[in-house]
C-alpha cells in the first residue's frame, strides 16, 4: 500500500467524488462505486455518512482505502476527525458547524488534507487560508442529498465565491454531466459528484463522461 | 487551570454525571448543572449530546472545562475523539458502535480516561483492559434518556457483568436517589446520573443526596 500523497489540487480535484451511503446501497456498494469511480477518472474520494456510527465508519474507510491507496487517489472523511486519525485517512472535510478549521487542523495535522464548505462570500472571506487545502463551494443547484444545504449558488454564485476565496476549490450541489461545462467556467478546480456518481447504473461509465466533459473545459 | 489528572476509580467514579442537553435547556443549562452538581459532589462529567455538530459540542466542551478543570474533576467527551483532543478534554466515552477501544486509545493517547459502554456479560469478557480505564454499565432499568439502550439489567443483571468485567465500574439507567443502595451491592465503584440531576429542580440538591446516599453504603 502506498503511502499518503502530498495534495495536489490540480491533479486530485478535478472529479471529487463524495460517496452516498444510501444511493450506493450501503458499505459494499460504497466499495464498489469507489472502485468503479476510480477506474472512470474520479481523483480524490470523500466518505460521507452522517446517519453511520463510528465503528461502521471506520470499517468502511478501510475498505476503501485499500482501493483509494493503490490508485494512489486520496480519500478524505466528512465530519469525523478522529475517524481520520483512526483508519490514516489522506484528509478530513469539515462544514461550517463542524470542528472549527483550526480545531480540525490541530487534531489531524499538517501533512493531512483539510477541506472546508463554504455556502457564501462571507464564509469565503474570512477562511483561514494556511490552514485549510482546499474549499467545496455550494449548491450549485438545489440538491436531494445533502438536507442542510443553502439556496442554489448557480454559476454567478459560484464564481463570487470562487473570487473571494482565491484558493483551490470545487463546486458541489446537484452536478450532472451537462452542468460540467458550465460549473468550470466558475474558475473552480473540480467538480464534486454525488448522484450523478453513486446513483448511475454503471458508475464507471459516468465517471468516464465526466471526466470527459472536464477534459474538453481543459481540466 | 490545573492540569488534566490521573484517572482514580475510586475518586472519580462515585458520582458519575452525564449531561442531558434537553433536560439542562441547552449548552448554558449545562454549565449550570455542571456547576450544581460539582458543588453538590459529583465526581466525574460526561458531555454527552449526540445531535450536535462538534462546533456547538467544542463550545460547550471549553466552558464545562473551566469549571471541571477549577474543581479538579475529570471531563469526559462521549462518542467524538476528535471533540476530545481538539478541547483537551481528560477523558472519552465510547459504546459498543463507536470507534473500537482500540481505535480511541490510539487516537486519544495514553493520558486520557477511556470508558466503554457494556450490556451484557459477552461484551464484558472481551474487554481489552489494557485499553478501557471503566466501564458503564446498563441500563439498570428501563430509560428515556438513552434512545438505544437495551433491557433492563436490574442488580442481578449488573452483578453479573461487575464479575466478569473485573475491573472500575458505574451503573446506569434511569437510577435514582432511591435506587443508589440497591445498585451498590453489585460491586460497582459508582452511579452514574442523568435525569435525578439534569432535571431536578436542585441539581446541587440532587447530587448532595445522592452523596449522601453513597456515602451510606461505604463510597
Amino acid at each position: 500500500m502506498t503511502p499518503r500523497q502530498a495534495f495536489d489540487p490540480k491533479k486530485h480535484l478535478p472529479l471529487y467524488l463524495v460517496l452516498d451511503p444510501q444511493l450506493c446501497g450501503g458499505a459494499l456498494g460504497m466499495v464498489e462505486t469507489t472502485r468503479a469511480a476510480i477506474a472512470g477518472g474520479a481523483s480524490i474520494v470523500q466518505l460521507r455518512a452522517p446517519e453511520w456510527k463510528k465503528r461502521e465508519m471506520c470499517e468502511c474507510a478501510r475498505a476503501l482505502l485499500q482501493i483509494t491507496r493503490a490508485a494512489g487517489i486520496p480519500l478524505v472523511i466528512d465530519d469525523h476527525a478522529d475517524v481520520a486519525l483512526a483508519v490514516d485517512a489522506d484528509g478530513l472535510h469539515v462544514g461550517q458547524k463542524d470542528l472549527s478549521p483550526a480545531d480540525a487542523r490541530a487534531v489531524i495535522g499538517h501533512d493531512r488534507i483539510l477541506g472546508l464548505s463554504i455556502n457564501c462570500v462571507e464564509e469565503a472571506l474570512v477562511i483561514e487560508k494556511g490552514l485549510v487545502d482546499y474549499i467545496g463551494i455550494g449548491p450549485y443547484r438545489a440538491t436531494a442529498t445533502k438536507k442542510d444545504a443553502g439556496a442554489a449558488l448557480g454559476a454567478t454564485g459560484l464564481k463570487a465565491i470562487v473570487r473571494a476565496a482565491g484558493m483551490p476549490s470545487v463546486a458541489i450541489g446537484g452536478i450532472k454531466l451537462e452542468h460540467v461545462a458550465d460549473v468550470m467556467t466558475t474558475g473552480v478546480d473540480g467538480v464534486a459528484i454525488v448522484s450523478a456518481v453513486c446513483g448511475a447504473p454503471n458508475p464507471e461509465a459516468a465517471a468516464r463522461a465526466l471526466r470527459t466533459a472536464l477534459k474538453a473545459t481543459g481540466v
